[in-house]
């Protein structure tokens, strides 16, 4: 029969290109306090919601740009393309998992709980089946989400369609807290920052998270050429679903977009400091003499220092930017007799692009050997 | 009902994002010879064949690079989705049509004809019902398409998978061109050139085309910041679909892939110098004398020169590049006395990146007034 | 003699590479109301001060970099390289002249006369013979460039190192605005903006300036890859020394750095709209519709806008980016009625990388016909 | 006296920049064989012989390009700007000098012996007083130059200037190495390969180098942005002077410019293998099964690999680019049962950007464990 020999020839001349010919890219953000940094991004979307690519371009994406973890949040209520895509709300999760499994990506099952305000978009993660959360009732569809042993954050808190003018926290999303129904918050979404999440997450004691959201292909959205996607850094005991899951119970994430990072100073210190590296020979510095300490920064983050306050016995420059990947100097010129007293010298330095809170910068103390 | 609710809020909520906060790239390739230069993709897949994207994304990706037109040419008798995804053949013209009218990306219904060797792959262009492409008699699709009006070429036709070992013209390709049934043929399809095809084309009289044949979303694909993705260039009398087709079948077209351009001699010379500007003011060059010309190349192409004969009278640089989008000087050095005795001041030189035939440069005077 | 064998087979083997092999940018930035825009620098050292290149260097960086014209303005009262480079201070200016005019760009003769504060650092544009400029007194110094025609302007006002905490106008700067002694000022000097200065410039009726003042080789000051050298653009009459004489003393400039531009209204207006293109075909907006309109960027400068008060009877985007070299896409939301009675759809924008003062940005409005 | 009080004005207000605001780039190419491998450029020019930048821009340049070791090999007999600038032949290197030791650059005293060929020019390294290499005999020059202890290479042995047609090895450079006044020669100069240099290192046993020879700002003859300059690697015991003499007398160096390594295969085989890292645990392969290894390259080398033949029992890419700084999958197929009887699957692969003769690349062997 001509269709089968049809069929057959076709099956030897398509050989799929499974990731040939491609690479991966490094990220170069440091491992901290025994945890392992994942990279990770917990909000995208597919065809089988009102996303535009097939659920492999998700992990293909993930693998090239050096992502540990994703989970594909396809919508449960909105589905745009159904006249043309039928299937159940775990199918975008079946399709891209055996590519997820080739590529050493972990996937994680979600779905995207989709309402009005309040309480608005939620995700729910680590779900082991998205059709059972299509229910009337919006507390129907998270508890069912909890019995699954999901992990529930709120999406783009301060959406304008959603919140138009203030960013508001709302009685319903002090039930939900209540309840074990809200874990974490989106204090970043695709290319919007909400402060109000920031300071939430800090005093409602919820777990940050940096997602891109993304319906199209990622390059379509996001500079990857020469900058990285938006993610949620995790602080994992092991590369596992498990240790992300762990993780993410017990706050351990920070918030990393462009060249900025939000978190708790308790990660943001760490992560500053394992980043960099210099000899720790005594400086010996005395008045009106000057000193050179070269700092390598072997992240990809350009660090931008400001001085909080002047060292005792000697200057230091004012404003210092530790590049990426580079050595940078920074100088200190003895400027009293007292530097020679000294046993340590401490530089005291705001990082301008590492926020623990909407208004507050980390502030780090360098402190060089002098005798 | 609550459903109706639901679905009213969502309307609301998700506003599309209609190419807002995007950017065009202007693709500067001159017009030639009172023709306009399209930029073309005329082969690329959606999710409705075995492509990994929305047919939208292909219409947007087009206008974000650039192009004037694009086909989307989904398999007849491959659709790996099919479990998931039904509809017609149609289906991705209908989807991606809309979105074309808006961003003024001129889109022409076609379909790729999937075939062993021979006579292989052959994109139907200019269709009007891919369904009736559905035959299991490769001649009878091609004829069908051709009653319908199409353009037809061959795709890839040394493809590796049909074609392991030599690139071969089959007997069924000289049948398929007597009986009007092939028109065009891809000298460079996604990152392979097929140097055989370039120089049937111009023995056959075929069509020259350059295209992606993309699957996935494009930037996957390309690299796309400091390049361009490969296109075919057609030398239109007017920016609409009968425009493009006029100059399809009476073969004005260009391949240009990287820093690459292929084609005939009648375009590729006035191309080359209608992207150069330069002053023609009389050089009065002596014996033992040196004058500078400055050209100017307004075009995307960085042209790699290399003399090919001396001048009389005069040297000239060996080696020249005349970078895109910058100002490069040409030194003349007066040698004999004869030099005076010029008019005219020919400086012969080949184009090393533009190709007439598989091992034939484009070879270029330049003509500098002398007196 | 042996000697002299020597000399001769090297005069043959140094060939001189007269800018071979090398091009020039082109920068950008549209003529205005039938003036040419010159990019010029008017500040630079070279070894015959306190520089660390020859004279001709910084010839060849401004071909490169696409600049118009320069001045070389070696300090007269400061040059740590004495010991051992012994000249006059016309010298680097006779060094530079030939390779100048080979590469046809403009070098004026110029020098810094330097001094504590007041005054502070002053170029002396358009003289004759620096070392006339030699004198005890810094009035006799200027009084001395003024009597060669010069056009004097105040360096780098608010530099740290001569005015730590406060930018102040001198009463010593008053007496040589009032003595004709004082034309022009540095808005923007190397990597600094000094806003009193870009208000000064508006109040007392100075030409304003952004120069680099760059001291070492152009590429290790500024990143010129993907950007461009400080500059100040001159509105002149004609491509000639006198055109840009003329030109500054009567106050047609503005500055230009990294992505921003300062000046006059007058002319940041005209600039704006002659780097646009768009059509002019009625927009025909009913309420409750979208209609589009492509607007072209041809100059090298991204364009930030803001919109300053929303048009009867439309909505249009908050904030659009018009990218350089890039086509964007702004959109008219008809939303009331009252739009179908409007002949044209005013926009207001503020162009957020356009000052006027350093408190104001250049309000611009797009009307677009609509009937 | 006013002079006075004008130069102490002046010593306050001129605070040198010492590389403030400034990084130093990591050039990622792996210490081997327990040596360290340093970045070295032997040849380069200043204003005290044809250059036109000052000695120190010369250590500035080297150590934000992230070299160990330079040295600066100013003309002996050729000093065209000896009309401005006074002073013997060891001042640049007296300049430099301070400026190196802050920097931590090595800096290794040398000068470039200047001849018709044969000999050509020869650069004399680790010379402790240039002036006495000013001889009218080039054969007393070398001799001064070893008498104290110099490293002698012969330069740009197939320069245009000096070899039009032909790059020959004439009588007297034997002559030259029968007497101890040859050691190295330059395979790589400024953009021009000489391959019969790299045959004739290999064959007569000199030390290969690869040198900018540059006489402008580094920038202006290199692209650094995305690229490096040109650079002679050594493999030396120590960081230090004396560490690299005895490289250098010891043949321990690799040429590398662009993407491109050359050496001897003891050296670019280590130096391939240790800028790579991937997992070794038994890959397990049956037939008709597919196992992926993914390699990670933390150097700055794209490696491009071509296979030379096929393993036994798989199949694998025929070619694969290693990218710097990402990890790359390779793909082994199962193609027949004796696979699993294989304890390591051994790949052969031709590394087409590592050379080690005119006419050969570097063939690795990787061996992964099977069972």
């Amino acid at each position: 029969m001509h269709f089968r020999k049809t069929l057959f020839l076709i099956s030897i001349l398509f050989v799929v290109e499974l990731a040939a010919g491609q690479s991966r890219k490094i990220i170069n953000v440091p491992d901290i306090l025994g945890y392992q940094t994942l990279k990770c991004d917990f909000h995208m979307h597919t065809v089988f919601s009102d996303g535009t690519v097939w659920p492999t371009i998700r992990v293909e994406e993930a693998w090239r740009e050096g992502l540990d973890a994703i989970s594909i949040t396809d919508h449960i209520e909105y589905r745009p393309h159904s006249k043309d895509i039928i299937s159940g709300h775990n199918r975008s999760f079946e399709i891209a998992e055996p590519k997820a499994e080739n590529l050493n990506v972990l996937l994680i099952q979600a779905a995207e709980i989709t309402r009005g305000m309040p309480p608005g978009h939620l995700n729910a993660l680590f779900i082991r089946n998205a059709n059972l959360l299509d229910r009337e009732d919006v507390n129907d569809a998270l508890k069912e989400a909890r019995e699954q042993g999901a992990f529930i954050l709120w999406n783009h808190p301060g959406w304008k369609s959603q919140q138009p003018d203030t960013t508001l926290w709302w009685e319903e999303h002090s039930e939900l807290l209540k309840n074990d129904l809200l874990h974490g918050i989106e204090v970043f979404n695709s290319r919007s920052y909400y402060p109000e999440a920031l300071d939430w997450a800090n005093e409602k004691k919820l777990t940050m998270f940096c997602n891109t959201d993304v319906h199209g292909p990622i390059g379509m959205s996001f500079e990857l050429e020469n900058s990285h996607r938006p993610m949620t850094l995790v602080f994992a005991k092991s590369r596992t679903l498990g240790g992300i899951k762990e993780a993410l119970f017990n706050r351990r994430t920070a918030v990393y977009f462009d060249n900025t990072l939000m978190g708790e100073p308790d990660f943001l210190e760490p992560l500053f400091f394992a980043s960099l590296e210099y000899g720790d020979s005594p400086l010996r510095l005395k008045n009106e003499e000057t000193k050179y300490v070269q700092i390598k920064n072997n992240s990809d983050i350009d660090y931008e220092l400001e001085m909080v306050q002047p060292g005792i016995g000697f200057d230091c420059q004012e404003s210092v930017l530790l590049k990426a990947h580079h050595i940078t100097t920074i100088e200190l010129n003895g400027n009293s007799d007292e530097v020679i007293g000294m046993k340590e010298l401490n530089v005291y330095y705001r990082v301008k692009n590492m926020f623990v809170s909407s208004e507050e910068n980390l502030v780090v103390t360098f402190s060089f050997r002098n005798y």
